[in-house]
């Protein structure tokens, strides 16, 4: 007999890294900010009105999506929010992927991309990257449903030029091109970082569309925030996919939290000062101890050794409740992502790797 | 030349009820609770830790998951929760409604349906209500690739007996059977709602998922609350989607908030009992002015007039500030959704059709 289990979407879900919940551990798994959110933050969380969580939240967000627009100097209509990152390519993906040809992205990046692919039943090919983990542009030069990569990329956290960037798009006017930026605040000393953006070329390519997250340089992992700006008609069309999945997605917390972490750009830019100061010294501690990394660009490191398999490190660490993160798979099993932590953090990691390696 | 254009999914989004900004206003056109939630809610997300949002939420939102489990008697691994009934409800879609023969609900019903049958690319044929508006369950016999319906049903209010619902899935062995009990506390006299809620058979049933929000009863339309109650397995495919497209999409505010609104029953209980009081005034002011209305099992009522066009009243009350909804579809063209607010917000709106119909 036909059973209703015939008809169900079946799918391989994505594995999100361990939230574990230890007494003083050092959780250096998922790339998220050491510091607290902005104090405006806390404020509008409390003073979200009391009588207002009864009524349904603006469906646009424009509280939101103003804010960011004025930020980044582009539209309103250019703007797009969601459930964090994760959600703002869902949507994405399940929007502009429709072709039936392959979507192209890296064979080492971010190992959601092959679960939406799958999800929305969009075939895809890996694109491997080079000797030091580089994209090679030519490799996505046309014959595809659409591209999609980080840049930074991860886990790797190397950055590529603007350059590269552009000759994807360049090679790609038929289909829309994705790139990924939830590290790019800490690309290059920070305050540099708008120089590595694919903003700049949202005005020459109608079909970039480029994502964001506050969960990384914003410390707003908790409240599940995420934009992609791109041209009106790409937003559009988001919008539309959106409202026809859910038409009220962010809720009257996160519109507010959002809203005034956006407002306190000083706060923003020494939380990131901070990061990257913590990344430069861990560099330099790790290569003090044999480790290789590509440089890093983002709020993490991504590690190898060449006498200290990184599998056993990993279990090593966790067994003393210093969590970073490890993917069992081809090319990258040697390697570890560490996650910038506090000083005091890393201090904890590289106390422990010295006696370890001792 | 090919464009990135030719790629994008097409829908038509679906259309939620205005949310006017107007001081004074009189807002009965969501079905939104006119109370504030239990005071326990504000204190939780004032108390929401500042230094954890910069870390993700539980991706199983399991203090949430947990307190729902425990206030139905069901296992934690029979609860599914998302951002409102709608995000539920589309996850359900996505993950029940494969088999390419079409989907059954009413001509009737919630208006995002067919948006999501559309977005899915799902077939989709409906059923006629009959004469008042009732549910005939020989209609959705078998040959279907699933089912859905509310009950009680908007915008009608009207609420079908148990039996009707368990014929329904007695002729469907075959397919996923959701029921969408939005307004089911509002059931009866809000006491006895429970014998009229699906969940009673879901014992018997493996293919049946009964959907539930915090947006009516729980007076938390603006934290985005949903849930879906059925077999562990039919739990465990949506969730497998559900990862698949984001895996942590409950805020730690919404957690925390919906956690503490399961906690303070006797203030929900109060809540609901305020709301069904004003129901039965208004039914009684309607009926007084020559209003029909099948009789109401939700937060609204559905209102027609046999002298007194609509579609004119609408516009009337609006120009005054009075919100209501209005659907401009066959059958129904000529009646109107009113919620129920409070007291004073229905003697205003009474106030109105008085001199309007004088």
């Amino acid at each position: 007999m036909a059973s209703w289990r015939d008809n169900v979407r079946r799918v391989t879900p994505y594995t999100p890294g361990e939230q574990p919940h230890v007494a003083g551990m050092i959780k250096l798994n998922t790339n998220e900010d050491p510091y607290p959110p902005a104090p405006e933050v806390i404020k509008a969380l409390q003073e979200v009105p009391a009588g207002d969580l009864r009524l349904y939240p603006d469906p646009a967000a424009s509280d939101l999506v103003n804010a960011i627009a004025a930020y980044h100097g582009v539209s309103p209509d250019q703007v797009f929010v969601g459930v964090g990152s994760d959600d703002v390519l869902a949507v994405a993906f399940m929007t502009f992927f429709n072709s039936g040809k392959p979507i192209f992205f890296p064979d080492i990046t971010y190992s959601f991309y092959p679960v939406w692919a799958e999800l929305f039943r969009i075939p895809y090919e890996t694109k491997a990257l080079g000797e030091i983990f580089e994209i090679r542009p030519e490799d996505y030069a046309g014959g595809n449903g659409g591209v999609v990569f980080p840049n930074p990329n991860a886990p790797t956290s190397r950055l590529e030029n603007l350059d590269t960037v552009e000759n994807i798009l360049q090679n790609n006017p038929e289909s829309a091109v994705i790139v990924d930026e939830a590290y790019i605040d800490f690309a290059g000393n920070g305050k540099d970082s708008g120089v590595f953006s694919a903003l700049s070329l949202l005005n020459k390519y109608e079909n970039l569309l480029v994502v964001r997250t506050f969960s990384k340089s914003r410390s707003l992992a908790g409240m599940r925030i995420g934009y992609a700006i791109g041209s009106a008609e790409m937003i559009k069309a988001m919008s539309d996919d959106r409202y026809s999945f859910n038409s009220y997605t962010m809720n009257r917390t996160a519109i507010a939290a959002g809203t005034a972490a956006i407002g306190n750009e000083e706060y923003f830019r020494s939380c990131i000062a901070k990061v990257i100061a913590t990344r430069e010294r861990a560099k330099a501690e790790f290569t003090a101890l044999g480790f290789t990394y590509p440089e890093p660009s983002g709020n993490f490191i991504f590690v190898s050794h060449p006498a200290c398999p990184a599998k056993e490190l990993f279990s090593a660490l966790r067994s003393r409740h210093i969590y970073v993160r490890y993917f069992d798979v081809p090319r990258i099993d040697n390697c570890l992502r560490v996650t910038i932590g506090t000083d005091e953090q890393m201090e904890a990691l590289f106390d422990f790797l010295k006696e370890y390696m001792a």
